[in-house]
């Protein structure tokens, strides 16, 4: 049973000054609350959202059906992360394309879509403004910030620029940074979306066009990414799209191929393309470029030399950090990177490597060892 | 030391039935040969080519710098497959674009080129064209198959439908058929290419144009999935493009970002580029579609229920299978499943899992031990 939840906007119009040098001189910020803060303010969490997500976590919006968040099955009423007890917070993040402001509205300066003219926000800026909306809401201390994947990033930010203002950072299927693998990824999704003619430089806006081509190939991409190689073979494995008389004893259950280099043969193309042609409908481009170069950028090492222990010295708040063991794309040894560098400063952390098929995709997933991994964490809070 | 080759062109004039049902009414093979056939032709040696490759194995062309084959590391005078001992033979498979018929050469029956009208070609057609061009060349019996990915897969093939003709079958980095992850990379690969507005439905060459974005995009795919997360991290890691002065304290080492989504920041996506940019001047994009399908398609328990034991019943070559630890695209229980086979129909099989850091490029690159290997079965011979 889910429950109804409305948007809502926060202006700010103080300057934000960005980490490139740039600033923002006023924005939005579109965010959700469910359940209820308490009279000391002391039962807060925020939820920190992934590449295509947004502040829409929990709930559903009334009168319009399938519209539950993204993440339904952890935050609710009676949930592992129960809003009966807990003040919970989504935000969308700056730059991204529900709400908050990013290159899809009207730049105050211009007055027109700030395109790729709007600048470039990392996870250090996301926290930022995340910061002032917090304060905003008449909250000193968040009981605990919680993020899968990029959302772990923010989280880990949130602990190093905001030490005193978390009391539980919860990182899950995260890393301290991206592997080379990793930008790789990124950059040929980013090099689909800029070379589609329909990108126009970013402006594309402003032809009436989107670069549909680029943002399908950089989903099917990524896509590929969120599963593992296990889950794939057993979902779809090398099945064709056409069913054919699985009793008829002559072929064996074997198909005949259509023996073409662009139709549909295997299940896994048509399921790359359904996903390629939703999310081209609903995802800006722009977005997308800044999202995956936040990922890129995210190092909180790097001013130390490369050095995770010393990035983390500053860290106060107690960790739960949680990795699935089939995710090839934020393997378990970078959580264990984030592990060990807490215990290198004597920080209070639990760390468990869920074993669960999905791949990356399975902290958004109902594993029944995960979903109580959570509930415990937070029911001893 | 090298040694000079050049390529020779056998024409077939005999109609090739396809898998497919359609067929090729006459057509070229492009080929060169190294070493001596001896006088009771005993002593040839077939090389099969995977993706990208071509007929040019080993040697290099006269006059021409750089210009060394493909498996040059492996094959010629003293090398590990010895060409003062055998008669190599490396031939450019159908619907390639390297002197072949493909889709690039005028269609008899139209008197335009081929474009996306050539034919779906299967791993099973390029062996039987393969078996025409050995025939043709006076040759009975092989006696090895050699061949890398694809290549190995062509191996399979040959000792499946030919069983008789080979003697020894060497399947190095390659697998049954491919899983629905290999799938799904290759699709993604064809749709960048075919939703290139350049592609103009596969009859480019007609409009004087290239799908070069496509082309870019599908090999800057190809080309993570042939590395290893570890050699990625080790050759380029999070470096960056510009080098900063690393004797500067104050830094330490930590350089400025560009703060962009555009530009080239990370070394890796200047590699990824430049693989890109090169593969997109040479290498034809309705060829690239082909190849990917006959990759997908190969799948030789097929007919047999999904059994390759049944499939691999017929098989009277030795084999010698090599994978290695690193390589992820085709992975050593993919190898395993290979000598599992063999094992069940009591077949003669040597299997080694080469320890090795470069992931699916490794069967090109010069490992001692791998090279160790090859050497000595071929000593053996």
């Amino acid at each position: 049973m889910s429950f109804y939840v409305q948007t809502q906007t926060m202006p700010f119009t103080e300057v934000l000054p960005l980490e490139s040098g740039a600033s923002l001189a006023s924005y939005e910020l579109a965010y959700e609350t469910y359940g209820h803060l308490n009279e000391n303010k002391s039962n807060a969490i925020l939820i920190c959202h992934a590449l295509n997500a947004s502040h829409h976590v929990a709930g559903e919006y009334a009168g319009q059906a399938n519209s539950q968040g993204w993440w339904d099955n952890m935050i609710g009423p009676g949930k592992p992360v129960d809003t009966d007890r807990f003040f919970v917070i989504g935000v969308n993040n700056l730059g991204s394309c529900f709400g908050s402001t990013g290159p899809m509205q009207i730049n105050a300066a211009t007055q027109k879509p700030y395109g790729a003219d709007f600048p470039v926000i990392t996870v250090q800026d996301w926290v930022d403004a995340q910061e002032r909306l917090v304060t905003q809401l008449g909250i000193e201390n968040l009981l605990a910030v919680m993020g899968g994947s990029l959302g772990g990033m923010q989280v880990l930010a949130w602990s190093m620029r905001y030490p005193k203002r978390l009391k539980h950072a919860i990182v899950i299927a995260s890393a301290p940074n991206l592997t080379a693998e990793n930008i790789a990824f990124n950059e040929v999704a980013r090099r689909a979306i800029v070379t589609d003619p329909d990108f126009h430089d970013g402006h594309y806006y402003e032809h009436g066009v989107i670069p549909k081509r680029g943002l399908r190939i950089a989903r099917m991409i990524g896509h590929i990414t969120y599963l593992s190689d296990d889950v794939m073979n057993t979902r779809f494995g090398r099945q064709l799209r056409r069913v054919s008389d699985a009793s008829d004893p002559i072929t064996k259950g074997a198909q005949d191929y259509l023996y073409s280099t662009l139709e549909v043969e295997f299940q896994i193309e048509s399921y790359l393309r359904h996903q390629g042609d939703k999310f081209a409908e609903y995802f800006d481009a722009n977005t997308y470029l800044l999202i995956t170069r936040a990922l890129d950028y995210f190092d909180p090492a790097k001013a130390y030399g490369g050095s995770l222990s010393e990035a983390m010295a500053c860290i106060e708040a107690k960790f739960l950090v949680i990795s699935f063991t089939t995710d090839w794309r934020f393997s378990p040894q970078r959580s264990q990177e984030l592990v060990k560098a807490l215990l290198d400063n004597h920080r209070q952390v639990s760390y468990v490597n869920i074993d669960a098929p999905h791949g990356h995709d399975a902290f958004l997933l109902e594993d029944p060892q995960y979903m109580r991994v959570v509930r415990s964490y937070f029911q001893h809070l």
